[in-house]
């Protein structure tokens, strides 16, 4: 009587990535899948119909976000975030936690939780397990995230460990006040920062918890790439293979292969939205900075190997104008296009893990992009 | 051998209004229309597929602006302006005199042209009859502008005769130096204030040119709501019945039905894309501050007579809190809504020229959306 359920459909023989698929309340989706963050009830630019376009089946929104504007009240009240923003498609909501940890210039954390300062107006505002529970009920998404602490990296094992063992008693706290778990799936968070006994003590805490879904938590916070992926390394073999694992806040095209690579079938990130707002667009010969003035008469798509809306249909020199003269529409077609890469190039990835050859895929992709050059730029 | 060419099908017993249509190269057009905006090559927010779903069959976009970014020569090496901006209707570009006469606080006009300072960075520029012909051949629009001097409201007799006079002799050098007529149509432009001997002078002198189109020029610039009416009833009969007639820079909603009451085909103004990005919405009971608090939790569309596809996928509320928290789809759905509000009033004009009683439709509109108050707003 779960909301969420996932299915394994194969192993890549090359890489051990997983090819699957996961169903929710709202429709199922492939994995290893990319989610587009939709921060405040909005993919920023996008509309559900152009996400939908672009193959998405699963978005992210972010309760603590969501609590401050326009409040989970209001939310609840339309109906749920589904009915509110009119996406019919899966929707997996974060803690609030992470915002909590990166936002608040103050904060103080209690066994109760967490008091801290809003990043609006300074108000004072207090998260816990149980509070987080009661918003993401009012939301309604499909996937909701367990209430953990985010500690900074890098943080001492003394005080990595404390935080493990509190992130696990309020993952039960959390499981305890979820109150509509036939709609609803919870997933923990795996906690530890790089430590191995911690990673292993976290995992074995959640799992035994037997949640629906596993996130690795504490990750692209500043570490190097690879500590991520030895992280993750033995990280994931400590979850339970019949399980999504979800690794969040990652979107750099070779952060998501190698997550992949290493078991990971869930990833999100604002990145490529964010970096969509300046003018700066994922090819599939690399990072290219729309706004500059070489592309000023640069008649040719974004990436001559793309075929979505904005590549089909506009130029360099037409998207360089119009982030140059902040026109929206500017950013809608370098947001659009960013996201159909991104979610173009799970796709490609789910066809290598079907094909037994993510290792020679990632080799490729790699070279081309420029991820093999000595200068390159990580996203 | 003229690219534009006006069919006039009826006019409505009850009021003269004329029910036409316009060919041009790329595309014909019902009139009375009303053209959206785009001011640098894009409608603000909207997509060239979301102005062809609201019946947008042509837009104007603005020279002076595309002179100074991207540059009409990079206009020209992209094919021309339909083809940089993805837009394959008609396209009517100003001749950048508005511009340079409402936006540099340094100007000064001489015969030969208007020597400015940009609005951008304060560089000199120079405008002339012969550079705005230039700039509008390299963009290639259906239909250009003749440039004119726009004397502020109010102007003395003295210096409104010197100035009709001027932009008689201007509209001259226009016609003598656009190089592309089998292409694009050249509209004169009829200056004169409120002054009815200066607009006979002005229109009679443009006449004996014999243009393809003539717009009404030096109105909505502050005068009151009654001298523009007054204006036009004496100045559109000035105007031969064969050529379209269009009054520039007009978009409320109760201006729209007056002037096709009297004799007007074209429409223009930033209003509806502009108030949208305050929040601010034309409905069919009125203007309507979106982002007021009061519509925090109204779950109803933002005008239940309006079936737009933001009016039937979306909530006030959810838009109130788009608005509110800067949501780039808050700005798109508000600009969409307002822009198919006014082609949807265009529409029922024309049906009610149709049927011979657009006065009764005036009452009637004017009565529900509130101009009848003694409080009304101007749109
Ligand atoms: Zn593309
Ligand atoms: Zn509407």
């Amino acid at each position: 009587m779960t909301a969420i359920k996932y299915e394994l459909i194969k192993t890549c023989k090359q890489t051990g990535a997983r090819l699957g698929k996961i169903h929710t309340p709202h429709g199922s989706y492939d994995t290893p899948m990319f989610m587009p963050v939709g921060t405040l009830a909005t993919v920023k630019t996008m509309s559900p119909e152009e996400l939908k376009e672009i193959g998405s089946g699963v978005i992210l929104s972010n309760t603590y976000h969501l609590w401050l504007r326009p409040g989970h009240e209001i939310v609840r009240e339309a109906g749920g975030l589904h009915q509110f923003m009119n996406w019919d498609q899966a929707i997996l909501t974060d803690s609030g936690g992470f915002q909590v940890f990166s936002l608040s210039d103050f904060r103080k954390i209690e066994e109760e939780g967490v008091h801290f300062r809003n990043h609006l107006n300074g108000d004072k505002l207090f998260l816990s397990p149980e509070k987080s529970m009661e918003i993401q009920n009012a939301l309604g998404s499909d996937i909701m995230m367990a209430f953990d602490e985010c500690p900074p990296f890098p943080a001492t094992h003394e005080y990595m460990k404390k935080s493990v063992e509190r992130t696990s008693r309020w993952a039960e706290r959390c499981l305890k006040s979820h109150n509509r778990p036939s709609d609803q799936g919870l997933f923990g968070i795996v906690q530890g920062g790089e430590y191995e006994d911690l990673r292993r003590l976290s995992a074995a805490d959640l799992t035994s918890l037997d949640f629906p879904g596993y996130a690795v938590g504490g990750l692209s916070v500043g570490e190097p790439k690879d500590v991520m992926n030895r992280v993750l390394e033995f990280t994931t073999p400590l979850l339970p293979a019949n399980k999504p694992r979800y690794l969040m806040g990652v979107g750099s095209p070779d952060s998501l292969i190698d997550g992949a690579i290493r078991g990971i079938d869930m990833f999100d990130c604002v990145l490529p939205t964010r970096i969509a707002r300046n003018g700066t667009v994922m090819t599939s010969e690399g990072r290219l900075v729309v706004k500059n003035a070489k592309y000023a008469r640069d008649f040719s798509p974004l990436d001559k190997n793309c075929d979505c809306y904005a590549c089909r249909n506009y130029t360099r020199a037409y998207i360089r104008h119009l982030i140059k003269c902040d026109e929206t529409f500017g950013i809608r077609l370098t947001s659009y296009h960013n996201l159909y890469f991104l979610l173009q190039l799970m796709k490609e990835v789910r066809q290598a893990i079907k094909e037994d050859r993510l290792g020679d895929f990632r080799e490729e992709f790699f070279e081309q992009y420029g991820f093999n050059r000595p200068d390159a730029k990580n996203f």
